[in-house]
């Protein structure tokens, strides 16, 4: 089950990643799943994975855009933290989402985190290339 | 935590947030979190930002399109819930997402809304012009 | 609330609807909600809802593709269980979401699943044609 549900903003002009990073860091969360984010960016870069093993392409979308939602986890390799993202972007003329690398904050982020009461973990995988969920 | 996950269904010809305003009401609900939200919809209207302070602009979407996603919160303003949900409309030859301004349902809409243990609060931040969330 | 949060992954080469079934006839999961689903699959099928009484059209489309995202519910119908869901796909040059008919996953599909404290169901709605949520 969650043992917490953790909600919090992030602010205009602050990067999206690193903040959630340094949120989680600070409450102690190493393992959970990332229920929800929306706001909006005024820039954000999503990788696109193209072939195994691991050959991703980035790209850069300028803003405004809105988040969508966004899904994902907090998961341990070795004893460190690795959060793991995909985020749905949009405005009225472009709808794209991936995998989060980065994004700066327009007005906000609203990010919503269940903290699991059990540790999920990761571990290199050689077939893929990435380090992938261990079940 | 989530002290209970509500899940029901608005119907048929109905509109998806005074809906889920109305059950939210019905049931007592001041602060949870949208964990998500499928379904079709007949037309819907989006709202997306465009500069800060609080600038706007609403496009309506024709359906019949998919209720692909949704994400957001109930949280309070002084003493009213106020709802905020991004959405992810999609059919065979467009996909956009925004802010839910509103939307008439299809066939249906499945909301599951998880109610939180504790107070969600909002206040006008004038950086920004709109109610955000305070840590 | 959620007794319990499954969180597993699905491989390359596998079809991640019926492994997802699978997942939950072997862990005696009949009602929760989908929180989450991210990663790539290397086609998907998806079902766009037409008009009603529930008609679709079917729409193949080949990968690379993000899975962004996706939602819904396993919920029962006289006591089989029934999982629905909606999933967001994203390439760089393409975003469509709809009704998860199959999918065949690349590198990975990280699932998230909240299991209920109680039952949800469905039954045939005769308007819509579909199985629906019953309150």
């Amino acid at each position: 089950m969650f043992k917490k549900v953790h909600v919090f903003r992030v602010r205009p002009g602050e990067e999206l990643l690193s903040n959630i990073a340094r949120y989680c860091r600070e409450h102690g969360i190493s393992s959970g799943i990332i229920i929800g984010i929306i706001g909006s960016v005024e820039r954000a870069r999503l990788n696109f994975l193209m072939e195994l093993p691991g050959k991703y392409e980035s790209v850069d979308y300028p803003g405004p855009l809105e988040i969508v939602c966004a899904q994902g986890s907090v998961a341990l390799k070795d004893d460190s933290p690795i959060i793991h993202i995909h985020i749905q972007l949009s405005g009225q003329d472009i709808c794209r989402g991936g995998h989060l690398a980065e994004a700066t904050v327009l007005s906000t982020a609203e990010v919503a985190i269940g903290e699991l009461d059990y540790h999920l973990r990761r571990q290199l995988d050689s077939y893929t290339g990435l380090n992938e969920l261990i079940d």
